[in-house]
């Protein structure tokens, strides 16, 4: 019943490396700060299909359940990273599913 | 050094639930047909945020690395499964990344 909360990045052209690496470091962070993220993973696109829509980063979090997702979604931590992150995306798409 | 794949999916609006049933059980099918495929979850979109743009599967593959994929993608039974499902498909995310 472990749910994977799936977040696909497409950053502004204008965001600086930096700033990116400010991001990636911010949504690892969440691990530690909620005990509700079991695991974490992420990585930047490296498929040759030529088929990721300009989307480059990929979060991938593991919920025990639906309540711990209930837990992740409305946190502080999470909700002041998303201020963060907001402005400096230019497309997103999150996509949760059930194990 | 494994590599993540996942595919999302978007419909046709047109696409029939059987239609959609037969796309699932032949994806499923992959894994037992190419052994490159390490292992294979998916589902369906379960996330409160309204985030998903459309994208109602997701199908997360991995490979044990970037010899893995490049056995996988122009593999015979990955091109079939692929012209089946290519006429039903609205929109498609591919994004790979190392673990």
């Amino acid at each position: 019943m472990s749910i994977r909360h799936l977040v696909l990045l497409k950053f502004k052209a204008t965001v600086t490396a930096p700033e990116i690496q400010k991001i990636e470091a911010g949504f690892v962070d969440l691990r530690s700060k909620i005990s509700a993220v079991q695991s974490l993973e992420w990585g930047t696109n490296n498929s040759p299909e030529g088929l990721a829509k300009g989307f480059t980063h990929c979060f991938n979090l593991t919920f025990a359940d639906d309540a711990g997702r209930a837990v992740y979604l409305p946190h502080p931590d999470h909700l002041a990273f998303v201020e963060i992150l907001k402005p400096t995306l230019d497309d997103v798409v999150v996509l949760d599913y059930t194990v």
